[in-house]
Formats: C-alpha cells, sequence, structure tokens
C-alpha cells in the first residue's frame, strides 16, 4: 500500500484528497498534518468523516509527521511547498503540491509567474523545478510516470481553460492571441477561511467579478497553452463567483482560422481526447451542466462553432475540488506508482 | 452476483438505488424499469451517469423486464407495487417496495393506513402482508434475513422519528402521548417531478408546512413506536420544507416520565445503538446538522434533555434519499442476501 | 421631520433602519454611527445605496455624532446602549435599542436575564429601567407614546413566539408549562459578521439546531408571555438555522386546555388581532411561508389545532430584519412620535 | 391619477407591474387580467399582496377588461400583444409590450426577427410597427413622449447587453464584429412556470448554458447597437443560468479600435450616460455585483480594459425582473405621461 501524508490536512484541498484516499484501494493514510486543530481529529473538524477517519491532526514537527511516506499531498498555498519538498524528497517521497510552486519548471518562468502576482522571484528549491511536471495528466502523462518525483498540481480554472482549448491551440484552429476565458466558479474554490464576501447571507443570491487587474492562473493556463501552440499566446481572463458550492464553468472563445469547418473542429477534439477517460465532449444540444460533473475527477466540454460571427465557442464544466485540485492529485498519484488512472475515481457521484 | 431490478428508475428513489448498486461489489444492476423515458440510457436522464451506467429505460413489457431478478426495488407511488409484487415473487425475486403499499403486515392495520391518507382501504395483495417486514434494520434486523421475501421500506420521516424516539418509548422514558415531531425536509423529498411549490424561484429562499391536516408517515411512526412500547401512542407531527436539497431535521420532544435522570436517557440511547453501525449519538454541545449525513446512510441523534420543562428532546439527522430511501433499500438487501450490512454504504460522502 | 442617529450602522440591523429611514416621510437621517469604516461612505459598505444614501460613517466622538437627535436607534450587541442611553436621553433624545438592555424593565428582571445569559448582572442604568417599555406594538401598544422615551427592541425569535402564542396564553387556550417553540431562522440572523458556520460552502445545503443550552430569547419571551398569563410559566426553546437569507418560521405547540374547542381558537386569536394591522392570520390550508413576509413587517400566523393530540399548533412567520428589528424599531418610532403606525411600512415587497 | 390595466397579471412580469404600481404615486391599478386563476384574488397567487392588493384576477372578456385605460401594460409572450394592441389603442391607452411584437419598428425587421426565432414573419398589426419606439430610455428618450403610443420593453439580456456597449459601439472604441456578450441570468428569467430545469433539485447548485444554436435577445442587441454604430453588426452571444433568483450579470467583450486609450474609454462611458439616472459607471477595482442592483431599476457597468490583451471589457449588472422587465416598463410609462423619471422607482432594496 501507499502511505501517503497530507499536508494542510484541515482545509478543502486536504479534507478533499483525504476523502478520496479512503476510498483508494491501493493507498492509505500516513498522516494528517496541519497548522491549526493540531490534535483535533479531522472528523471533529469534518464530522462528515466520523467512523471513517478519526485520524488527529499533527504538527510538522510531530514525530509521526516525519516518518517516511510513499507520498506527501501539499495541500499549501504558495510558498510551502517549495520550502519543504527538500526534504520530502530527501526522504524518498513523491510530492504532489496543489500551489503554484511547481507549476513552472523553470526559474525564469517560475520568476516570470511569481512577479506578475506580486511574490517574490526567487524560488526556494531552483535546482527542482527541471524535476516538476505540470500535473494535468491528459498533457503530460508521459512525464507522469514512476521517475517523476514532484508535480506541480494545477490551478483549478487553469484545468478547465487548458482542457476546453488545448485541442484548438494545437491544431490552430483558433488565432492564438484572440482567446477569451469567461470563467465562473462556485464558491468553495475561495477555500475554507470565513470571509466578507463569502458569508452566506452576502453571497447566497450574489454573482459578480473578482480580480479583474489579474488572476494568477492566467499564467499557467498562457504558458501551457503556449507549449501546445509552440508559440507565446496572451489570453483575455475573467474570473466570476457565483453561488453554487462547487463548479467552474468556463465559456472559452476564439476566432477561428480561415477555413476551419465544423468537422475539422470536431475531429480535433475527438482525436485530442480518444483516450482521455476524464474528459467527455458534447455538442451544442447537450443538456449538461455543473452539477454533472460535482463530486468527480471529469472534464465535460461543450464544443460549439458560432458560424454567424466565426468563433470557436467550447463550455468546460468541472468540479473545482476535484478535477480542479483534489481529483487531479489522486489521478497524478496513480501514474506516478504506475496504477490504473482512475483507481479511486471511478465511482459516479450522487445526484441531485 | 446478486441481479438486481429497479422498477421507478427514472425518479430520483430510482436513480439513487442505481446509484448505490453501481458501488456495490456484490450485485449488479440487470434492469431499470420505467414508464416514461423508454428507450433512453439512464445517463440521458442523469448525464452525471455518463460511462458508469448507460443501460436504457425499458417498459414493463419489455422481454428484458421479464427476465427473473434476485431483488426487485420497486421505487414506485402507492398501488403500485402492490400489484406488481405477487409476479416478482413468484418468479423468485425478492422485493423492496419504496412506497406504503408493505409496511403493514396485517390488512387491518394496511386499511387504517389507508384510510387515514384517503385510499382504497383494500389491499390488492393481503396475503403478501403478514410476510413482509417493515424495513428498518435498527428495529426489524432479526426478521431481516435470507427468508425475507417483501420488504416494505420506511417512509424517509419516519426513519427520522422512529431512530429517534426508538430507545425513549421501548424504555418508557416519555409520556407516550406527549410526543410532537417537528420535522423539516429538504427539497429533493418532493421527488423529481416540478410542481409550483419547488420551483427554484418560489423555493430558494423560502421555508414553509404543508400537510397540516396530516401526512402518511404518521401512521408508521405510531405503529412502530406503539410496538415497541407495547402500546398504541398519537404523535402530533408538523412537516416542513427547508432550501436544502437532501437532508431531513427532525426535532423530537416528549415529557419525561417520572424520575428519569440524565444518565438514564444516556444509557437508554447508547445501549439501544450499540450494535447499530449506521447511528451516531451525539450531546448538546455537538456541531453537527444535515450536511454531515449528506450522501450517505447515517442517522446521526443529538440526544438532550431540558431539565426546566422537564423534556426529552432529540433532534434527527438523516439524508432522505440514503437513510431515507435507497440507503435503507440497500441495508435491507445486504440483510436479505446474508452479506455485510454496510456493503456499499461504507464510503464517506463529499464536503462541502 | 424627526431627525433620526442610528449607532452601530455599518451592521445589518442598522443598515436595517437606514433603507426604513429613507423611504419615511417624517424622519431624516441625520447621523450613522459606527466603531469601524469610519469615514466611509454607507453606500460604500452597501453598494445597493449609492445615490440613495452616501452619508459618511462617524465614530462616536465626532462633532456631527454629538448633534442633538429626536430618535436614536441603537443597533448596538448587549451592554453598548446601556451606557450611551443616558447622554441621549439628556440631549432630549428617544432611544430605541436592538438589544436585551432595555428589554426587562426591573433591576432584578434584567439581572436574571442577565445571570441567564453569562452576563453581569448589574445594569450600568438601572435608574433608567422602570421607564423602558419592551417594543412589540401588539402587545405594549398603550405604553409607546409620546412620554416614552426609551424602548427595547425585542429579540427577533422572541416577536415570532410572543406574537404567535399571546392570545393562547392571555385565555389560557393551553397549559402554560406545556409549550415548545421550535424556531429556524434564516442566516441574515447571526449578523454580518463572517463565521465558520456562516460560510457559504458550509452553509447553503445545511440546518442544524445550535445554543441547545440555552438561547437568550428565552428570557423575555417568558416574561412577556407570563405578563399576558398572570402567571410565570417555562417554555421549552429550539433554535435552528436554515439556509435562507431571511425569515424566521416558528412552530409553536401547546397541550390545550380542558373544553377548549376550535371555534375558542379561532376566536381568541381573531379578537386578539383585530386591530393589529401587521399581523396576518391564516388557517391550516393557507399555502404562506417565510417569503411571503420576506422585507416586511408582517408577522403571518397559521393557527391550527390538532384534535387527535389534543394540541394546539401555531406557525409563526417575520422576517428577523424587519419585524424581528428594524421594522419593528420604525414601527415603535412612529407611536413614540404620534404618527400613524405604517408610515414607512406600508409597501409590499419583491417577489419571488 | 393613470389607470393602469396588465395583461398577464399571473405571470412574474405582471406582478412585477403589479408591486410597482402599487407604489406609484400617480397611477393607480383598474385591472388585473389574465388567462387562468381568474377570479382569485392577485393575493391569492401572490400572498406577499395580501392587504396591499386583492384585486381579483379577470378575463380579457370580463366588463371590468373592457373600461378604458390610460395605459396597458401586456406581460404576455410574443404574438399576443400585437392582437391585442389596436383595440387598447382604439379605446385610447398607450401600450407598453413585454414582448418581441413591438421591438422592431418596420415589418421587415419584425420579419428577420421572427424568422430567426421560428415564428411566421407576418406581423399581426404591421401598421402599428413604425410607430412603436424601443423602450431603452437610455438610447429612446427622446422618442419616448407624450404623443408615444405603443413602447416595445426591451428584452432582459438585451438591456444588459446594449447598455454596456452602447458607447463603444457609438464612439466606435471597438472593432463592431469582434462583440462576445457572454450572458448569466437568475431562475426568475424563466418565468413562473415550473419546467424539470428549474426545479429547485435540479437547479439550486447547477450552472449551464442553453440555447447555444441562437437566443431570442441576439436580434434586438445587434439592431440597437447597430442603429447606435451606424452600421450592421454581429455578436456572439452565450446565454448561461445560475442559481440565483434575480439578477444578470453580462460579461462584454470588443477588440479595441487602433489608438483607444482608457481615457477615451472612460470619457466615453462617462459623456454617454452623464444624464442617465439609471446607470452608474466603477471601475475594475468596485466590489459591486448582482446583489447590488436587485430590486431596483440600476444597471451598473464595471467598465475596463484589458492593455495585454487590447479588449474592451465591460460588466454588467441588471436585476433582470427590474430594469429587464417591470421596472423599465414603469420607467417608460413616467415618460409617456411626462413624469418624473424615476417616479415609482426612487427607493432603495433591502440587502441583504
Amino acid at each position: 500500500m501507499i502511505k501517503a501524508k497530507v499536508i494542510g490536512a484541515g482545509g478543502y484541498g486536504g479534507v478533499g484528497i483525504t476523502e478520496l484516499l479512503l476510498g483508494h484501494s491501493q493507498a492509505d493514510l500516513a498522516c494528517l498534518v496541519d497548522v491549526a486543530d493540531i490534535g483535533a481529529p479531522i472528523s471533529k473538524l469534518y464530522p462528515h468523516l466520523i467512523g471513517f477517519c478519526d485520524m488527529p491532526i499533527v504538527g510538522a514537527d510531530d514525530p509521526q509527521a516525519q516518518e517516511p511516506a510513499d507520498v506527501v499531498f501539499m495541500a499549501t498555498p504558495d510558498g510551502i511547498g517549495m520550502q519543504l519538498a527538500p526534504a520530502e524528497l530527501a526522504a524518498g517521497a513523491k510530492v504532489i503540491d496543489y500551489s503554484g510552486d511547481f507549476r513552472f519548471n523553470s526559474p525564469e518562468s517560475y520568476a516570470e509567474y511569481a512577479t506578475r502576482i506580486g511574490r517574490d522571484p526567487r524560488h526556494a528549491s531552483p535546482e527542482l523545478l527541471p524535476q516538476s511536471v505540470y500535473g494535468l495528466a491528459e498533457l503530460h502523462r508521459p512525464e507522469l510516470n514512476s521517475k517523476t518525483r514532484i508535480v506541480g498540481n494545477p490551478g483549478c480554472f487553469a484545468v478547465s481553460c487548458i482542457l476546453g482549448l488545448a485541442p484548438a491551440v494545437k491544431h490552430r484552429l483558433i488565432r492564438l492571441n484572440s482567446i477569451i476565458c469567461d470563467c465562473k466558479t462556485g464558491v468553495s474554490g475561495a477555500g475554507k477561511k470565513p470571509a466578507a464576501g463569502f458569508h452566506y447571507p452576502a453571497r447566497y443570491d450574489h454573482m459578480n467579478v473578482y480580480k479583474l487587474a489579474g488572476h494568477q492562473h492566467v499564467c499557467e493556463i498562457e504558458r501551457e497553452l503556449g507549449l501546445l501552440a509552440g508559440d507565446s499566446l496572451q489570453i483575455a481572463f475573467t474570473a466570476q463567483v457565483v453561488p453554487v458550492c462547487r463548479g467552474i464553468m468556463s465559456s472559452l472563445y476564439g476566432e477561428l482560422a480561415d477555413g476551419i469547418s465544423p468537422a475539422d473542429v470536431a475531429d480535433a477534439y475527438r482525436e485530442f481526447y480518444r483516450e482521455q477517460r476524464f474528459v467527455r465532449l458534447f455538442d451544442r444540444d447537450a443538456d449538461v451542466g455543473s452539477v454533472h460533473v460535482r463530486g468527480t475527477n471529469y472534464c465535460n466540454l461543450i464544443v460549439d462553432m458560432d458560424a454567424r460571427t466565426n468563433k470557436l465557442r467550447v463550455i468546460a464544466h468541472i468540479d473545482n475540488l476535484v478535477k480542479g485540485q483534489a481529483g487531479s492529485a489522486l489521478q497524478n498519484m496513480n501514474l506516478l506508482f504506475g496504477l490504473p488512472e482512475t483507481t479511486g475515481l471511478d465511482q459516479p457521484s450522487r445526484y441531485p
């Protein structure tokens, strides 16, 4: 059995991977680490886990936290993983980090990201960057294997935008610099910490844009799509919050290149995702939305062309906490340990 | 493998047992039957099932629907199961019926129920009633075994009230005729069919009482509690809807009998539920609510005494679609086939 | 024009009276006082007020806050009003306080309240208590007049329970010590400050009980009903939160006294509320709920008898922020200034 | 007093104008007409109106419905207004129609619209079209005056898109054929009739796109923007539903023309809306969203430029049932009767 440690276990990202690991046939939870609620069973924080997981949360300096693990999930904000990763790797663990720390595999690309989001451009462990892999299996599966030691798990918005646009930019179905990503997220994307904007009375009947000046996921979207296209590109991106708990709905637009037919588009997407278990394709008549991926690792793509205005339009749906976070992390773990990619991710969710 | 047929597969009760059977290691879905959407894959009605279950819905007269099954789940309204059960039983299947048709195991008690809810007091298959078992395992486990052929799966409100009050009435901790059940349900309890009262704009910020003149679950609560108490009793019952999707929160009150101490109450509940995997007990300081049982087969009971007013107060939480419906049905199936009671019901839900 | 000052203007209680005063033909907002956001226009905190009220919030020591007002609304927590009231009264203002500070008009009754909720039993301005009036006009209208200087505005749950039970206890339709108040509130009742239990992802699909050990509104309910009954009484009270924004639904139960008929009940309620513009009576068949009082000063009462169990059952609906707070405060102001009681409260709300 | 008749009074559009007229100082409700619920007081359908408006709904052939009115609000679907308008006009009333029937003031433009949405291209009262005015006061105020007899009240999405883009297209800040309108609506936009997609359990945690093949509001947006631009144009438009009750949030994008500076954009919008009481302008740092226009006739515009990608980005917020429907209708009535435009629309809403 794979021994898994979760750092940042008390947040939504931590409980998400905890839930998934509890249902995984080849992995065991070894340790739950956090800086708060130390000593409390995880089921005290999350009473739905009573009887399923009553393991206490321990501090980073607890002996239990020092014991070697096979994989460490760092459900921590930017700046933590880059400090903790070297010791974990030295102890023999593989590291899957949720933050932006390992999404860029060169000091230069990291510095550009950090600068854009107002952080120190110097990475604390720059020597690790070349080994890190951007953890979106649909693009980087060959690099996600038993030799991989560090994964930069992707941002939730980024997953939806990259999966929605990858075939189009790879095959240059659209003009690279015409891309608009109009993205709506559920409130769980903001994490567990209460704040004025997520207080129920202020949030329940409310939708709004935020971070118009720039969202931190833009960098990785541009980088990954640029790598696919073989050219740099820039996207217009709008982040919005709507009162659902889980779910991202990204409406993605691009101007079609000359002579692109509906069949070209359909073929490109079908081909690109032929072997991808967690991507489903739909056409414009499909009646699917965010709830149909809720609680699962699927990305549902509605691929459409607006002939009147010569635009590609793709609607991407994911669960921000699963395919957008813990689910991708588990999918990456499966790949790193040579397991079937769907292990622990192969159950439908509950509806309604 | 147990071959399972679901009748009424297209409703919330049908999709609920379908989801659970997909995750059950010892059962296979054999057939999905309904009167509407015939020919459509269940995943067309419920796109979250795409790739997990694309089995088409068939009509009752379809050859596939005629093939013998080991168990038939009748996710059908009152009056259907009593007509279909004889043929299914004759073909060798066990029948688990969701409606009130088999919750009363004598023609007399059925007639009383039917009369109170305004239905024909004559049962279509009265000869089957004595064999039927009220499907609440926490009370009737000894009768739920490999010889059982018919189960009357309990009503959702009834599950919460009976589990919340059973120890109290059995041990006469409270005066039998002082019971008040103040019950709130999520909207999914009303089923899949759209109606004015469940239209999102009318429902989203709204709570209200309904059926003040009498709710159909009162009969079975009074009957089951009366059997436990060894005496007849009558309850005051108020049904309410609040804008959650899943969940029942029943606040249950009774006047304490003379000389009952907090320890008496705590002991009685602890003892009664000692071996019951799906009932969790809490005291008044616990911070648990409906979301902590959402998607699971658990019943969470907060057991409290109000010394000032000499009252027992129990708050019962269940998921109306799981422990209140499909989960209990699966639990009953497990018992009827000699499987561990928790098979297919042993995974935590997702939070938030 | 009545010059009105609001202390605690930045909270939900403050913005509630601000909204109402903006629509009041005989009153003007003179000053908005708070301890936070000083200098910011109220419309910065509450952008729905842009263009309607852009008055800045000032601190208590601001010269503007020192200017005399005709009425001061203290939308402040327990313990503030009792300190500030003397100066306001001395300056000639009438005081309407939202907290428990002036709901009890003797040092003894205040001390009992304070003790039960764990506060210092000594009132900071005990000499004012005999002049204070409990601000529920339906019970105390004769005392709410131009001579009244201090009003203790009632608690939100208390309004619903007292209005729902007043005719029954006054006419002894029920046994006094049999009362159960099962109360559900919307989330806005918790105020504006973010907290874990009101964080949207934790709250949106969740219902739960809280403060089972005792809620601060119980004292005033028992006191006011006791005064009406001419005898002391004790109630069982359960506070619950459900995911609506505004609204209280209180299900109120009592054992009927001997020989009480449905007509007795109906007559008592009709008579009691004959002249009360803000109370509407309904019978069990009415399809009304919380949304039908949302945004208004109405209390809707469904008055019902359960003959089987010999119980009175009343369902009381109010908007916790209007009749349960700012609306009652404005109603009280109208009475204190000799205005028609409905001034500024006579517009329907928006639906849906 | 203006005597107002409402046809289609029982729907959300009807109750919306009813609520507004009840608060209007210069107009009286004369008659509520509908095809269903005849004889029932409007307050039976909408209990929040009890005591405010208990007028019964009458059929179109009721004598009361025949009495002359000064203004008729036709809160009816496409195809009704064009049949009823001639008689109302002949009787001396002005007509404000909610549907697409009078949004196009020539038979040719109407035919194009009707064809695109699959209706008969022949208008039932083509002679009236040249007199009709598109009822968006911010664009057509000079034509909305005492001589105006017919108003085609605008579509809800159209209001948000046109107001959001009008200054940009008028001043050619953007390339005309680069426009993308990514629009999200609350559920009330679908009206009062229950349907599977708006059933609470299916809707509450769900967001989705719909009508990708073409939405009926596109025609009027293209027409009105084209008239402003002095050239025809085509827009890409995506309709989405999110689980709020009221509100439209439209994210509007266009490629900036050469040499357009942020100041050019800001100036154009400020100038265009200088005298417009119901449009508020914000920059990218503003924390405003749908709830801040809820229940009011305001349109809030966040005007932003994305220099990196050379795009104009405008976020438009309205209440779909007020500025998107009944509020605009009342604003139009005010103009047609020479009243101040804000009469009956000058109160803030309630928050939270």
